[in-house]
């Protein structure tokens, strides 16, 4: 596996996406670029670009990082015991848009490598990642246009990887304190190994590569509706969800915060606003009430 | 032990704190009483009482809960190993009170007891609990009148308590992936059973009891202190800190969430409007810099 040019694609990756971002939004992306203190255990570095208070994106984060461990983590190896205690490596991006206008849904994608050589010096590596939308207010057409983009990234490389990505992604995407799903789903996958390097990494870069086609009409059609401060509440209410998600239950989340990860980067994903209220339950026949029926919910959007 | 008392004593509790809060902000607190639906392991119900959007405090949750269990967890049983898999009882009274004005601090207070019975039916009963106090501005005064309460509370039984259970608030209540203490500390206490049962709930009683003397003073002396949006603003955002302790790692928060708890009461201590911002950090000099440097840090505060 020649990482090298798999960092080239995701660093590209990362801008090409931030650019298209920064050119609807009008705003800019800061770039910070990190490395982490020599000395401990976990080595490397990264580009952290948000862009915060923008005109449509209230806070848009994306992360690049690439890492190397001296040790595989026991959760990495369970599958592949020949690797266990391996020195590693781990590459990726990820990254989370907050819109301001509740109309727009959020969402998330990332993409990574990790990689590590055996006893006998054999590279291995696999590969995990995957997107997700989280409206605020449901809109069948966004959420089939979402599914189906994802659906056509993967179609070429087996018509089986979309209804396992998707069942996958619903399975974790999952607030399991509350019974209820994050948002609309989309694809997730981990420790994806089933072809050759090249043509695993050519599917990664397929879903990567989707992030804009998937998303950017949605936020086109949507960045003009009007709204008020009833869905603004709204919004910030379920965004509340987002955090519990995040950090109750999202293991690169919750795993990099209690390791010792970059918290700021990690933190990407957080909200730029969020509250909450006890036990708001939304009207029957409201589209608040409709979003939680008939969107945030395990379905079929194909 | 005769819990029956130990419960009488707790919803008394609950019911004088949140008589005090209501007085001073004019609000009225929602009483919810909710009980386990029978046929889940744990059995139990409770009473959240919730003050939300009052003119003094933006959110101020105060719950009282009784459960039985079939089994002790293992993680409650690591110290007492008589006790393994043995049905047990908890009983509790939690707090979290967030204020509108940022002069004004977030406090914290929990009191509770478990009781299980050994194999030969002897029942055993512990205790845990404690009280911390998180501002947004720094008062010395405010910090020294709250550890002064606690020392107070703890001193007739014996010089000890205190010095031990304020280094284990401080110990406890830090974000460790900030490397930062969630505020100005207090104390906190877990496995407590060094006395006689009747001496140990004493302890917890006049723990439970010195919250209103601890923190009241503190909200009648802040409460009229002008404000604006800077203030506003960073105590939102410094809020997103109790989020980021609450659910990463507070075992209470955590546990329950995971174990199937009663999410909308265990997310009574979630403020009520939080925001995150990428590295923000305070002017030197500054109000909030003082803060950081002089308040959110281990302190002898006598």
């Amino acid at each position: 596996m020649d990482t090298s040019s798999v960092k080239d694609y995701l660093i590209g990756l990362q801008n090409q996406i931030t650019t298209a971002i920064a050119q609807i939004d009008g705003g800019n992306f800061l770039s910070d670029a990190w490395e982490k203190p020599p000395g401990e255990a976990l080595q490397g570095h990264g580009i952290t670009q948000i862009l915060e208070g923008g005109e449509v994106f209230e806070r848009a984060g994306c992360g690049f990082s690439h890492v190397r461990g001296p040790q595989l983590p026991p959760s990495a190896t369970h599958a592949r015991p020949e690797l266990a205690g391996a020195p590693f490596e781990a590459m990726g991006v990820s990254l989370v848009f907050h819109p301001r206008n509740p109309y727009i849904p959020t969402v998330h994608m990332n993409v990574r490598m990790l990689s590590a050589q055996t006893a006998q010096g054999q590279n291995v590596a696999w590969f995990g990642g995957g997107m997700d939308l989280t409206p605020y207010y449901g809109f069948e057409d966004d959420a089939v246009h979402f599914h189906r983009t994802c659906r056509d990234a993967l179609s070429p490389f087996g018509s089986q990887l979309y209804p396992k990505f998707k069942a996958w992604c619903d399975d974790y995407f999952c607030l399991r304190h509350r019974n209820e799903q994050r948002g609309v789903g989309g694809i997730f996958f981990d420790d994806f190994a089933q072809f050759d390097d090249s043509q695993n990494l050519a599917m990664l870069q397929s879903v990567g590569n989707a992030l804009l086609p998937a998303y950017l009409p949605i936020v086109k059609k949507r960045m003009h509706t009007a709204y008020g401060e009833r869905e603004r509440a709204h919004q910030l209410y379920r965004r509340g969800r987002y955090v519990e998600f995040n950090l109750v239950w999202d293991r690169g989340t919750h795993f990099g915060l209690q390791s010792g990860g970059r918290t700021e980067s990690i933190l990407l994903s957080m909200p730029p606003l969020v509250s909450w209220s006890y036990q708001l339950q939304a009207a029957p026949g409201s589209p608040e009430h409709d979003l939680m029926q008939r969107f945030i919910v395990r379905r079929d959007w194909l």
